[in-house]
């Protein structure tokens, strides 16, 4: 089920950039902020849904299995024991915190009235690095 | 002709938190890209669609329109003195630096054959508030 892709292979990047590269896989509205979810500890479909954001379930599925694709969540029995889907950052997902924080940091500079509701939980002890669960 | 506005509005925000709102303004495949290339010291409307991800002329054009409407570009006289517009960023957009850090060592550690092939110039010493030109 899963592609065992981690890297974006040469022919689907925009260039050697590594800047372009993280882009192609992050950049857009919505892929930084689940990773900011899993960062405050959330890793349950419905408590992504539940952010103020409202991020659209189809959205949230596609870049659930994106992300899974790249190496930088895995799926993981939920904390409740329940049948429901959960997932936790990997090494590779860990390694985005410096960008949560340049991005956090330059809001709090730079846009009014922007402000941290949550503090970031520590990474998960169980952080690996990309494999299939 | 330049909108004034240097922040978002509480109404175009998905939320308060300062990654959503930095995502708001900056989050897609292409607006770093020209903040990358403005840190490389590039400045021109040509020089950046020279660069090797192809950026579209209409997508170009769109972006460096919202990152002036936010403050984080601003244009000045080109260099060569020829009546061509060219841009530079303001302190708001020399701030951004940190985020494109992050990015590209991200992007060289998780991303096999990513390559830096351009050192970042210093920031332009006339680098200023937003305002208008």
């Amino acid at each position: 089920m899963t592609s065992t892709k981690k890297t974006l292979k040469e022919a689907e990047r925009r260039s050697p950039c590594p800047v372009a590269c993280t882009l192609d896989i992050l950049g857009d509205r919505w892929t930084l902020l689940v990773i900011r979810d899993l960062v405050l500890g959330r890793s349950r479909f419905k408590d992504f849904t539940a952010s103020p954001e409202g991020i659209p379930t189809n959205i949230l599925s596609d870049r659930l299995e994106r992300l899974q694709t790249h190496g930088i969540i895995t799926q993981i029995t939920p904390p409740d024991g329940s049948k429901h889907r959960a997932y936790q950052l990997t090494t590779k997902g860990e390694s985005l915190r410096p960008i949560l924080a340049a991005m956090r940091d330059w809001g709090l500079t730079w846009e009014k009235g922007t402000k941290v509701l949550m503090q970031p939980a520590p990474p998960a002890t169980s952080a690996t690095n990309p494999k299939k669960k």
